[in-house]
């Protein structure tokens, strides 16, 4: 046995990544139904790695949609405990043609390791089982106590976790709730994140005749649901990046000023996010920095439209549908269904004369925020300057972990994100991908934490 | 040997259908590659009927594209000289989970046959082929000197035939174009049509960043491709369904007060067309009837919009890319090259910062009008009160056969366009289907024909 669960993991490395290839190898997307199958394979790949690593009380418990994964070891008595939040569930991978290995062949170039669901989430669960595994196996126990809880439905808006957490909150119930979901500000630069935006999202359909036409025969002399649509989408911004959908702004907090500079102080470069993206400009919000768009102002954005003919070459036809998908990212106090509400309000009063329009409403989450000087993100502060050997930065996030309100509000604790992912790694992308450097330091970073947690008072 | 082609169609109208579902199984669509073989195989068959018909010099002449069918019939001294011309490629079928019986498989139910190219226009093809072979068989000769040219191009934009005519224009040379692809008014009332709409088309491409983010990382901070995209298509028109596009009016032919008077004795049902497309309302330019709009009125119609996630539920990705496909209905004098220039110039003033517009243009044809009292069209007249036992109704179009106009201006010869199709009969969508009525009524108007065209004086 390796006297330390440094020496242990740097010994396991290997076997781990070889582990790490056979979950990324199931392809477990929440989002069609044809992979139900998968998502309970993956389930069941995570309790027996739960069981290998020590854990305790493993079982996969039903809801109404995926299943979820329950685990702990609670001998640290005295202790604090501590709930370790993830998903196994992955994003869909199209367009299939842009990815350079497929998405559920997992292949490590140039110490990255490629396949959807590499750093969001799948990797960074099966951080947190070797980092329980790698302490046990040297130390024999843990310094704190733990519970992990691993859901299936992430990527499709967990619809059914907020239910479970509310039905199994003894069960559930601890000092802080640790997730790894989040991206590290860039490389070299490790960050711990206290606020994350909301989510609501919606699909918009379009009707008009009952069926396509001949646009030689009916072109100008019948409404087109694309124009419709087209008029609809462009009337939701105006022309200086706002949000132009009646009353989506009244409930949002400002910045503060200190916020904005704490913002500024960490000198993150427009720059390098241009040639990152290939793109000459950015674009947003009138009068905010790329950071204070994407981390403290709220967005809608269309994530999908579609009607009409695609193929080859031209199809002179007036379709009889279009459609498009849309999604808000939400800040402050605003209200997923009250935005979702807005917005269907808005598109009537946008839509052109024709034409018939339905709205389905999808996930939703409420933003969230913590204060960044409580004990727990000081004791995560300390374990990344441990591990990483510098000082993380306190950012906010864009993105949305819609169960992160809801366990923060629910459970009464504090949460602390600890992502290990870099900006650049394609979540939700083809060639989605995860650094080797971040996979080594992050189970580093998580082995000290719960050193450094275990000797926190928590009020 | 039946003593008249009337009881030699009714006694081999059976055995004519067969055949007729023998052409439309081949699945010749022109703007798909992968159907390329199915184009030859549907030119062979042309040839074969063409040689079984009785016409001589049959031959498939190749093209820089798809062959065209050429045969003639040059027996009928001091008669005038007719060229037929045709298509047999067709439309793409998607979407295919709309056709009640499969596109290539065809079906005759309620006296209608349903297939893909069963009135657009292999249907309409085969009629002529069909009235020859009936007065050659039953008579031993023709009234007059026939011609066919038959391509396989026209649901592309005839990218070669215009060359092909200049080539051989000699070949090609008559004293009258007919064509039979062309609508009529309604259910018992047949039209002869003197003007149809040009086109052009092209596809819009949107480029943002080099591949597809996720909304929450970067929402709010980049140009999302389809908001970009949707104030592009959305700027195309104004509130009151006029084309935007700077200039696209200059060269419109305004409709004459004799013309909308002609138009209005039509009394042309508005109710009936909303009722056959399931509407509640028709939409267009301001100022202008139906029928004013899609036959006198140029239009510009989105085909087809496309980006971002299509599947089930939601995909929180900013996509990389959005494209649309557009062609315009043009009238008068409107050029196509120039209208594609001024839509090119119009979407570089809108499109909003942060992407790059590429296009690419695609179908054109010149728009074509006739004097309506010409001989051959009279003659025309004349036929279709001895099938029809009514007056045929004089029409346009709105719908464009590009090569119509370059035809008449490469061969110096007028068209008379005597097609049997219904307007509801679903051209370029699914259920395609042609009645079976005016099939053997067309028939009888196509030999008709020929009889009042030998008589006729053509100057």
């Amino acid at each position: 046995m390796p006297n330390n669960y440094r020496s242990y993991l740097a010994e396991n490395r290997n076997r781990n990544l070889e582990e790490l290839k056979a979950l990324l190898k199931i392809e477990s997307i929440s989002a069609l139904s044809a992979h139900k199958k998968d998502i309970h394979t993956a389930a069941e790949w995570i309790q027996n790695a739960l069981q290998t690593a020590g854990l305790e009380n493993v079982r996969i418990m039903p809801t109404d949609g995926n299943p979820i994964v329950y685990a702990d070891w609670l001998h640290a008595e005295c202790a604090p405990t501590a709930l370790i939040y993830g998903h196994y569930d992955v994003q869909p991978v199209d367009p299939l043609n842009l990815w350079q290995t497929p998405p559920f062949e997992p292949d490590i170039r140039d110490e990255k390791i490629y396949a959807r669901g590499s750093t969001d989430d799948k990797g960074q669960i099966f951080m947190h089982i070797k980092a329980i595994q790698a302490l046990l196996e040297t130390e024999g126990k843990l310094p704190v106590n733990v519970k992990f809880c691993i859901e299936g439905e992430e990527e499709i808006g967990s619809p059914n976790l907020e239910s479970f957490v509310e039905k199994n909150s003894d069960l559930l119930s601890a000092d802080v709730l640790v997730i790894s979901d989040t991206p590290m500000l860039e490389k070299g630069k490790p960050a711990i994140c206290y606020g994350l935006r909301g989510l609501c999202a919606m699909q918009i359909d379009v009707k008009g005749a009952k069926g396509d036409l001949h646009s030689g025969i009916y072109g100008g002399g019948v409404q087109n649901p694309l124009h419709a649509l087209s008029a609809i989408l462009a009337s939701l911004h105006d022309e200086e990046g706002r949000v132009a959908v009646e009353g989506f702004y009244d409930k949002v907090v400002p910045l503060t000023e200190e916020e904005r500079q704490a913002f500024r102080d960490l000198h993150y470069s427009e720059e390098h996010v241009k040639k990152e993206l290939g793109i000459t400009e950015l674009y947003g919000e009138k009068g905010y920095t790329f950071l204070e768009r994407t981390w403290g102002r709220p967005t809608l954005e269309i994530n999908g439209m579609y009607g009409g003919f695609e193929g080859e070459g031209i199809k002179t036809v007036l379709p009889a549908e279009a459609h498009a998908k849309l999604s808000c990212r939400l800040v402050g106090n605003q209200e997923p269904v009250e935005i979702q509400q807005l917005i269907e309000e808005h598109v009537k009063r946008h839509t052109p004369p024709g034409v018939e329009v339905t709205f389905t409403r999808m996930d939703k989450g409420r933003p969230f925020t913590t204060p960044y000087d409580h004990p727990v993100i000081q004791a995560a502060m300390r374990a990344y300057q441990s591990a990483y050997e510098v000082t993380p930065a306190l950012t906010r996030m864009g993105g949305s972990i819609p169960i992160v309100e809801a366990f923060g509000r629910i459970l009464r604790l504090p949460v602390v994100l600890m992502g290990f992912g870099l900006p650049g790694e394609n979540f939700h992308a083809p060639n989605e991908h995860f650094h080797l450097e971040n996979y080594d330091k992050g189970l580093l970073t998580i082995c000290e934490y719960w050193k450094e947690l275990a000797k926190t008072e928590i009020s």
